[in-house]
């Protein structure tokens, strides 16, 4: 199972008047991560689109542990949940790097979308090739 | 059970090189949705901060069913999915304003929080006057 | 001169940890206000996207002078600074609707693009009939 | 004269249905380098605010000379254009990291606030020590 580690710090124009980082940017920094999990398998998403193959949001959820603060040094790590044809379930763990403590803990479902229809495809028949690589997350 | 219902229109800001709302927008939208649920019982969230009384998120999750459009007019149902002394669940269902289809479905939980300890608080023993309003989103 | 007056509520997204509106987002503001003067002249920016014309930013600035709070109520004051066949400049007052204090005050400067060949074009010779309308914006 | 340099990569959620960076987000760009050229003088920021300090923007600007997509590696070079003892203006460069084409080119103006009473001060005569290592940024 492929696990990888982003370094993400805190920009102040994600912090809200709470002092800590608002919560709907931790969506942006599983975004991040998960490109990083994906650059892993040999292939970036923005090939991926200009293949016409899309990857939107179905489902995302988050726990808040801890608030961050600014200039806050984290870590995500990332890994795949669940693979299947139509769709994949990424994992996150966000920390602070230097202490290690949890910060947040993150779930996000992508389906396997055409550009152009938008409809869901069976990745597995639509691109062989893109499928086994995306199949090495979970088997390697 | 109060219900209240937010006006929403898509800002060019907010949409992804997708073409649609950005997922982590939802949040934001979700967020201005529960103000207007909260001024339904007298009380507005920035004076519950002036009172030393926070309500951070301790999780929230979305399901996206249909991306919405640049400009396009939503509407975001707010109510109260289950309320304890130390925490509040809101649902969110997200439509199209003209045709009424489903764009997407959300559910938020927040801890009632001392602003400076950031301990969490029980409400009904902290601030019986605000915790009595709030009772009236799902009493009446 | 037509002029437009677009309300904004500040969200609590839009905070920094300074307790005030975060300043990248007045441009955010902006283009909200914008939306509402080209749809003085009876036309939509997302149609004007559709028909192969993109407006991209060529400048802007924003001068801050007081800051917005969480939940405050702001009117954007929109007009035409300057016209051209090949860019439209634009001003934005930002005040404060209670007091009517002032806020901010922006300039965005806008080219007419070619959606496909992103290569700037003359308005007034592409699509007379866009150009008529945008004309409106200053003549009347 | 310091200069510092701080790579950056496109976000997801940093682009819009343009298909390019959102204008707004090269000023949450701008904040970051910022910071990097702050340390630069032994300090940080969430120093200088914890010893009462703000420095909120004054007046920000930017000239947007090619769109950036997704993914890409850019580069703001930072530097002082104007150092007053109760001002500070710097001027950003935004260019392809590959390629060193120019994106972008930015200049915000903070003033020297004190935290409590919003109130621009002297930092010379407020705090010489802070103020020696500002200084720094234009005389070495």
């Amino acid at each position: 199972m492929k696990k990888t580690v982003t370094d993400i710090r805190v920009r102040y124009a994600e912090t809200d008047q709470m002092g800590v980082v608002h919560h709907a940017n931790y969506y942006v920094y599983f975004e991040a991560a998960r490109e990083d999990l994906i650059k892993e398998i040999g292939i970036r998403y923005s090939e991926m689109e200009d293949m016409g193959i899309m990857m939107p949001l179905v489902e995302t959820q988050c726990r808040y542990i801890k608030g961050a603060k600014y200039d806050e040094e984290l870590v995500v790590e990332t890994s795949v949940d669940a693979l299947t044809p139509v769709k994949i379930v990424i994992n996150y763990n966000v920390k602070d790097k230097n202490s290690g403590e949890f910060i947040a803990k993150g779930k996000t479902t992508q389906a396997f979308v055409d550009k152009n229809s938008f409809k869901i495809i069976n990745m597995k028949k639509e691109n062989l090739e893109i499928w086994t690589k995306i199949e090495k997350l979970i088997l390697t």
